[in-house]
Parts: C-alpha cells; sequence; structure tokens
C-alpha cells in the first residue's frame, strides 16, 4: 500500500500528468501552527530548475484541504494537495510498447495490466515526493527539538559537485550521488528489538525515494571489514554517550542516544538524452530508444531534503509510540 | 512490534536464557507438507560450535504446537518453539550496571526501565533468529519455484574467509563480513510504487537480523559513482530479461522479473575476549570490563541462512498479495 | 486511525464547513471501468432534501482526482473529493462553550484540546460518508457479482415510515430506525476464525457510520432466547445451503455461503428544534439551549446506502485476501 | 489474521485436540507485576464443570513462557501456553463428511480445502477463548484503576437462570443469553472520529468471542424506537457527566467520560443431545446425526468473563495508543 506509519501515518497518491499528486497525514497531534508558507523552504530545496535539474518548472503550490482550523492542526487528517499545472500534451503513448531502461515503464505495465497512467512515469513520477516533503516538514515541527539534516556529499564519485555536474551534462549523461543525514537530540529508546529495529524503519522509508539503491547505518559497509575492538563504541558517559559513533546511534535496533547517521546511496538518472535502445514489447524485436523532454542530470541534487523529511516522517511515528511527545501541543 | 507481514505474518518471541524462543506463524496456505525435521537442514546453518563460532551447544529442536494437522499446515496459525536447555547458571547482575559496548544492553535498560531480561542479551539475543529461520523454511516452501540463495562473500575485508577467522580467533578479536543474497525465478510485478518498495520491504526485514548495518541493492553504493548510460540495464527480451543488472531485479520499487540480488553488510561481534572499559551507570566512573562467556568470532558465519529465511518470508507475504500463489494447496 | 482496509483500503478526510471532504483509495484493482457519472446513483440516495432530511442542499459532485486513466482504475490510489460549497457563515463560537447533547461537540473539544473545527461538526459530520459513499460504489463494482441491499425497515418503531416522519417533524422532534442489510451471492469462506471473523469487519464497519448504536446478525438478539433446536440451520444441499438462515450466513467468523444478513439499529438525530440545555463549559453553569440550522428529522433515512456501501468495501477487503478476485480486471 | 491491536496486539494460536493452546501478546508495558496465579480467578469463572457448562474438565494451567523476569513484564513479548491434557482419543473422521448444524464443520472445510484440524472444533473451538482471558487478565492491570465488569442478565429469554438451564438440560437442547458489560472511570476521549469509533472496536473484538451474534451500545436497539429529546444524554456537569446514559457512554464514536454500557447477544450453543439431521457431504444425501461427548447446555454461563477480557484488551491498546497510561510502570 501506499502508505507508511503507524500512529503518525502518510499516504501518498496523484500522478505525473494527472490533476494533482499530494498527501493525506493522518495522526499529527492537534495544537501545531500550521499554514502553506511553512512549506515553501523545504520545498524549495526539492524544487528544480537549478543547474543538472530538469527544467519542468511546476508551481509546487500545496493547499492544505483540511485538518487546520484557525493555523492550527486539528487532530483530524490532513490532505495536502499540490495541483498539476506544467503538463506537457505529448504523445506518451510510444511508451506503452517501448519501455526505458532503467525505469518503472515495463515493470508498471505488467503489474497492472496495462491499466497504468504511463504519462511522465505516472504515479512512479519523482514528483510524489511533493507529498513527502510536505509530511516532513510537519513531522519535522512534531519532533522539535530533534533536528534532521541531510547533505549532499559526493555526486558521480567526486566531493567537487559542481565540476562533476558540468561533466555529465557535457557528456549528455546522469550520474549518481551519496546523501548523507544525520540527526541530532534523539532521545533514548525509539525502535522495537526486532522486526521494527530503527534501522528497519529508516531503511524501509529511505527505498521509498525514488533513486535510492543502498543505505548504511553509522560506519555501515566499512564495519563489515572491522574488528570489534575498533568497531565497539565505548560509553564514557552516564547518559550513554559515546567516544566514536560506529553504530550510528543504534544498538539492537533502539536509538541510544547519540546522533543517528546514516548514507543512502543514489543511482544515476535513468532518462538521459543519449541514444539507448530497448525492446518493443508489441513486436518483440529491438528498437532505438531517444528519450526526449526534460530531465535531471543529477536527481540526486534533489534528494536531500526528502532524506530528511521521510526520516522525520519515520521520528514522528516513533515517538508518538513511544510517547515522547504528546498527541496535543498547547504552547506552540 | 515485534511481528513482520500483511497476510503472511510472522512474530517472534523469547529470551536467551528464559523458557523457550520461538515464532508464531499466520496466515500460512493450508495443505502444505510439514514436519519437524524439514527445519534441520536450516537450523544446522544457522547453528553454531564450528570455528568461528560460540560453543553455546543447543539442540535447537523445533517443536511445533499448533497448525499442523496429519503431516500438513491447516491454515491457523503455526507456532513453533524452541526450548531453552543449555542455559549457564551465571551471575549476569554486573551486565545491569557496566553496559558492554556495542550492545544492547544500555538501550534495552533505558527502554524497558529496567525491568528487562538482561540475562545473555535477552529478548535482544542471536538466538532469536531460530523462529526467523524457522519462518523461513516454511515460506521457502510456499514460494516454490522461487528460491533464493545467500552466500558469505567475504570477512573482515578478505575473501579468504579461513584465513581471516584464524587471524581473528589468534588476536581474541571479532571481525565483521559480507553477504550476498540471490532470488531466482522472481514473477515480475511484486512491491508497490512507493512506501512497500520490494527494497523497503527487504531492507526491513535484514535489519531486524541482529548485527546487519548496511544493505544495497544491484550495484547499490557503486550505482552511486556510475553514469546513466553505464548503470541503465538495457531489456533483451520481451520477457523484460535485462543484459546487466544492475538495478538488482527492481524499477520503480516493483520486481522487474530478473534475479533479486542484495548485499548486507554485517558489523564484528561485539562481545569480544579483549579487555575494554565501559561506564558504571550506577557509580557515573569508569569501569573495567571483560566479557567472558561464549561468544562468535564472526557472527557473519551465520547470517547467511538467516538472510535467506528473511528474504523468504519477504516473498510469501507478497506472494500472496499479489496472489501468484494459492492460500491452499492441494498438489503438494 | 481514519482508514479501513487491508488490501483495499479506504481513508476519509475533511469537515463540514471546510473546503472539501473525500477519500482515498489504496489497492483497487486495475482496469474497472469507472467515471463520475457512476457514483450519482448511490450519491443521490444519500442526499438531503427529501422530507424528513436536512435541507442543506450541496451539489455533492464527486472528482476523481487520481488513480483513473482512459476511463479506467489504474491500479494507483484513487482520491475522490467533494468540494463544500454551500456552507452558512453561522457563527459557531457559541457551540464552543456549549455542547449540544447527543453531539461529538464535546468529545472532540476534549480529545484534541479545543483545536478541532467545531463548524457544523466539523470531521464528526455526517458529511463524511459521502467518502464512503463513493468508496462504496467503486466497492460494489469490485464485488461482482455480489449484491448488496439495504433498507430502511421502520422508523421511530414503526413500519408506516411516512406517517411516523410526519409525525416527528410535527413534534419538532427526531426519531430513529433500522436498516436491514442482505448480500446476495457470497462465496464460503470469507473470514477469519477469531478476531478478524466476519462479524467483527462487518461490525467494526458499521459502527463507523454516525447515529449506529447496535448490530445483529441473522436471529441476532432473538437468538439469545431461541433453543438449540430452532436456531441450528440443517444443511439442505452438498453446496452448504441451510433450511433456515438464523445464522445470517456466518458460522464460525466465516461466510457460508448463504445471504449474509444484518441489522443496525440508528438512534434519532441529536439535533432537535425543541429546546433543550447543556453544561456551559466555561461558567460551569447550566444553560438553555436552542440548535438552530438546517437538520434532519430522520437521519436514517439516509442510512441505507451507506450501510449498503460500508457493506461492500468489507467484502472487496475480503475478497482479495482471498483470492477470490483478480488485481487486475481485463474483461471489464 | 488472528491478531488484534496496534500497540497492545494479541494473538491467539492452537487447536481443541493438539498441543496447546495459547496467546501471544506484544506491546505489553514493561514492570507490571505477573505471575501465574494472577490468572486463576478469571480462568476459574471461564472454566468449565458447573450446572449448564460442559463436563470436560482441563486442568487450564497458564504456563508463561516469556515476557517476565523477576515477577515483572520486561517490555517483551509474552506468550502463554495452556497445555491440553484431557483429550480423549475419539474418532472424528466422521465429522468430515456430515457437518454439524450450527457449527464451524463446514465453512472450515471450505476454506482450508479440507485441511483444517476438525477435532473438536479445531482452531475454532471456545478453548481458544483461553488465551483470550489470559490476555484480559493482563489488559485489567494495564489499565487500572478502569474496571470492566460484565454480568450475564438473562438466558432462554429468561433471567432466572438457575431455572432456565434445569428446563434446559432436561429438554436435552440448549439456550442463549445476554451479556451486559459496563465499565467504570474511563476517560474522556478514547477513540476515533470514524472508522475505529470505540463502538467500531469494541464490537470487532466481541465478535471475535465464539457464540456471539448481536451488540448494542447504551440504549442499542431500543434507541431506534426513540426520540431525540428522549436519547439525548444532557450534560450536568463541567466534566461531561450526563443525567441518562442512553448513549453508552460515546458520542462521535469518542469516551465521553461516562460509564461504557454495552449488551452481547449469545446464541444456544450449536452442539446439542437432541438427534438432527445434516448432509453428507460425499454422498450428497441427508444424514442423521446425533452429537456425542460433552457439550455446554448455555455457552452464555461462560461468556461474561470472556467479555470483559476483551472489553480491557480494547481499551489497553486505546489508551496506549492515547497515552493515556505509561509504557514502563515503575510504581506496581
Amino acid at each position: 500500500m501506499n502508505s507508511y506509519g503507524k500512529l503518525f501515518r502518510v499516504s501518498v497518491y496523484g500522478e505525473s500528468h494527472g490533476k494533482e499528486v499530494g498527501v493525506l497525514i493522518d495522526g499529527c497531534p492537534a495544537g501545531l501552527s500550521l499554514d502553506e508558507r511553512d512549506f515553501e523552504k523545504d520545498l524549495l530545496r526539492r524544487k528544480s530548475g537549478a543547474k543538472g535539474t530538469t527544467p519542468r518548472l511546476e508551481s509546487d503550490r500545496p493547499v492544505i484541504k483540511s485538518g487546520v482550523f484557525k493555523g492550527k492542526t486539528t487532530g483530524a487528517p490532513l490532505l495536502i494537495a499540490f495541483e498539476n499545472t506544467n503538463v506537457r500534451s505529448k504523445d506518451y503513448d510510444t511508451l506503452k510498447d517501448t519501455p526505458r531502461p532503467g525505469h518503472a515503464d515495463f515493470t508498471a505495465a505488467q503489474k497492472y495490466g496495462g491499466f497504468n497512467d504511463y504519462r511522465g512515469g505516472g504515479h512512479f513520477s519523482g514528483r510524489l515526493t511533493l507529498g513527502l516533503v510536505a509530511a516532513g516538514v510537519i513531522a519535522k515541527k512534531i519532533i522539535e527539538p530533534i533536528t534532521v539534516k541531510a547533505t549532499l556529499k559526493e555526486v558521480g564519485g567526486d566531493s567537487d559537485i559542481d565540476a562533476a555536474i558540468d561533466k555529465a551534462i557535457k557528456q549528455k549523461d546522469s550520474i549518481g550521488g551519496i546523501v548523507e543525514c544525520s540527526v541530532q537530540k534523539v532521545p533514548v529508546g525509539l525502535g522495537e528489538p526486532f522486526f521494527d529495529s530503527v534501522e528497519s524503519l529508516i531503511s524501509h522509508m529511505m527505498f521509498s525515494i525514488p533513486a535510492v539503491k543502498g543505505i548504511e547505518f553509522g560506519s555501515g559497509f566499512n564495519a563489515a571489514r572491522m574488528t570489534g575492538s575498533e568497531h565497539n563504541d565505548l560509553i564514557v558517559d552516564a547518559n550513554g554517550k559515546t567516544g566514536t559513533n560506529h553504530a550510528g546511534g543504534i544498538n539492537g535496533g533502539i536509538t541510544n542516544g547519540n546522533p543517528l547517521v546514516f548514507r543512502v546511496a543514489i543511482k544515476p538518472t535513468s532518462s538521459i538524452s543519449l541514444p539507448q535502445h530497448t525492446m518493443n514489447m508489441k513486436t518483440g524485436k529491438r528498437s532505438d530508444l531517444v528519450i526526449e523532454g526534460r530531465h535531471d542530470t543529477c536527481i540526486a541534487l534533489r534528494v536531500p531534503v526528502a532524506v530528511e523529511c521521510s526520516t522525520a516522517v519515520v521520528l514522528a511515528d516513533l515517538l508518538l509510540q513511544e510517547q515522547k511527545i504528546s498527541r496535543i501541543r498547547i504552547s506552540d
């Protein structure tokens, strides 16, 4: 299902070239200040238009359809909608027969018997992360004073991000990247010992973000090459502070009060300007393919805000379960 | 909660030094042949005793308490229990005040207000994976003819696994490793476009296995360093077969019919024979720590079967949701 | 949470005097014919305006915002919205302090710390059943050839419904009623032995409909006064057909292939024109109360369609779980 | 699935003539005093042996297999098992072909393709309520100081219960009954406005108890015959206390702080000593049927404790969600 969360539940809907995309948020505490301007900053970080991102420009204006009254959340479900305005009336019908490599064209057609809306990726479009970001903006308010910060560490294997983008644009190719996220002021005790470990929940969410293909917590894949004496984080005070943080703030699936730290791997955008080939599913013959239209050279540029927002959603849900935050905010 | 799954639901219970550990399995199709010997092979692969694993030896004999009648599953819940027999009557009370680095001692005590059973890790013990393996043995039968195969690729950064273990034993230290899992004959169309992508579900499960700290699908973290023209898997036949498999068998969160491929990073065992120090939580002073007792030099040696079984559980649940397998098995 | 369903999931949102009310539907099979006219018939049955119902007239025009492409469901989530157009700009602020007897004014204010939207009942308004009816219209298509039929059997204890309404209008009072629902062509085997019995699921749904205060299956409360030899339904053919249907089509929580039959009790509308008194929550003193505005003399008149639609939603979810209907409709 | 609850989750397992029946409880707060004697009182109320109940006598001794350490709950899952000891080695194979009227014999065989354990009702046996009662004993501790009290109001339509039982025994028939449950000291604000109304959740649970065929809250079915001016409960103090309680303590799906009151209808036991007939499913011919063995004349006698315990489970889950009770009990 297209939902996440037990007490703070987020459900996304919509298609790239349909009427709108958006998000339904259930279980939001009552009494939180909220108006449409609160979303601006994070939506801007997600927005395209900068170098290396698609020139498709949407106004991306959120409309709160329910759940807010007199400037405060009411405790009832919030629906936040984004109208699709800049939809090109291109003929996407060729896509039906010649699925683009690396896209969901083939899997969506198979899963839904060919009834999927294939225009611009339909429901599989990165545009669906608008709802995720909107939910995250609210979640960030809920989890205060916890702060979540995600940054792009490298693109195409290069930490000089500007140069790497220039090179990829020149080559008409796309590149991936690595985003690191760190969460401060996390209370001890979030998460469950087994199936709902904090790593389980965060990774579940991260792989919802299109193009994410890997995640590691703390030392992650490097830990596989370390010894126990190197990797064990020694506890240095009675609050559980550790000298190192190879565990990324999690022991036994439970937060230990140190910063949560994890990294996600973003694959290169599948849509590239270089000519490719694919199969024509109708004829069963190889078919040349040139993907026209607008696309991102490096989608990783726009991912950090989605990572932050997704993380905030997971934490909001966990904090409510663990009763670390209240269902009614009076002071806000 | 300690459960996973929507239609095929697995819940684990028990403590390392309690009466028993086990698993409750709900939603298992009726009519599957099952008796206690079916678990032997995979339980043996999980078992300790070999070089590099703990000398604690349990008989690990599964008892099917419900859900099987005349040698077939009935459709009712299965409870599979493993009695704890080889429990050392050691005084674990010192652990209460001096949490072991890298363990859940501190987080468990905090989360449960000190009421947790701390003997041998209690509910956080690796012994809980017995239930996971038992569930996986059943799941493997359900998902036939799909096959899941996990293997240890390297330990301590070394693909000569035997040598690496010897070295670590000599150093009284522990080492981690990397396990690769590959699934053959996966149908197209499993998974959901957003929150329940196949990557989301598999990673959710993998991070339930103690000591897993990273996961990557297909090219994973390497994808972040590739270009789109390198990474895109070109479709080469009308069934969606691709020439390469950088995507690890998943596009847009949905299986594409090619093998599922992913790798998980296992951290080194936290329990080591080398002296360490920690905080005494009562006195607030640094305390020397020597972990006695039996522990694994390289827990990664015992992880492949848990990875396989966890994967089978995810697939069984997805296949039931997607109606690719029946709720009643007549032919079995 | 404001959601129901495991594989066919329905979530409602909105407030009586907010921008819109609506429903998000996840898990709808792909390939179902659907356009906005399909909702007309059932929405008309729910509509007010007839004798005994509130004169508030809304256009109640559903807009499908997502999930339909080329006249067919796509398999992606459907959002169906109803704009609120006929909203009176009355001052509802007095309600804050003087909760109306029998309404959710008091409970909502308490639950949400006074942040609830209290205008016209806010999120507790009967208007929220618009989303339920919309979901049910789709569910009815999914469950074909199963048919669901609910009818009003009595109002105010009287089977002459017209006369009873006239009397109540004259007395400026309101009256309740009893709705009976019968489902034909139900397959054997839906429901679970224990917590998810068919009675559990249907009753769960029925009590979501505002004003429902009781439910009974088959002989229901009369069964409590029968003997076993009277109540037992004798099986009369090899398909499990029974001579009588005291069980209402359910044995051991599972459908037995005979018609599902149940009745729900609808309480009288809380809003009446007669003067009442309540407490002023601010002053702690008794306060006279006259409820102005538009209300239903007998809300039970509008309930049958909600009962039908709710039942169809439960059945759609169960049929998908039990694999009795396909996730892709080709023939439609 | 055989589970109930979001944060306090209860799952039952087992068969009447298998090895054991029991319950897995997840999400129980840590620090609650618990030992096996705590279950005695309520298990005794459920027990058979008295006039009007089956002479099958089981020791019904609960064994806590996990989740308790040093006499306190640990926060980890509790498994509570009841060994089946008094199992008659009767030949139940005839039941396979000639399903007993009013039982789940036919529906279970159909649902599970004939693989169900049909001995003594198998997983459909009333014996499964042992787990429910065990869970309820714990839930009652959790919800303190809230108290739940269920009593049998009438059997066979007669409030002289003793006489009614005598008469039924004499007639070799069975009779049903009505159980009323009342909950004191319920806080305001439990439940959700729509799908998870308190009525929805309690009714969901009540229909899990075998033989329950109806439920009504407050005035229930009588409300359908009342006017609004009669039914509305006037608020008489600033805490929301009402003069009458026709609503049964619930407005808009949310508890209003007055006692929760509801009644459930129990059908007569299906197993009777009188001769009946049924269909032979193999031959397709009418077959005479005499049910031998031990059965209850009036199962309603044993239902009140199950109603109480089920209600406590619902409330424990709601109180945790609404943060009215803590996840760690220090004072206990």
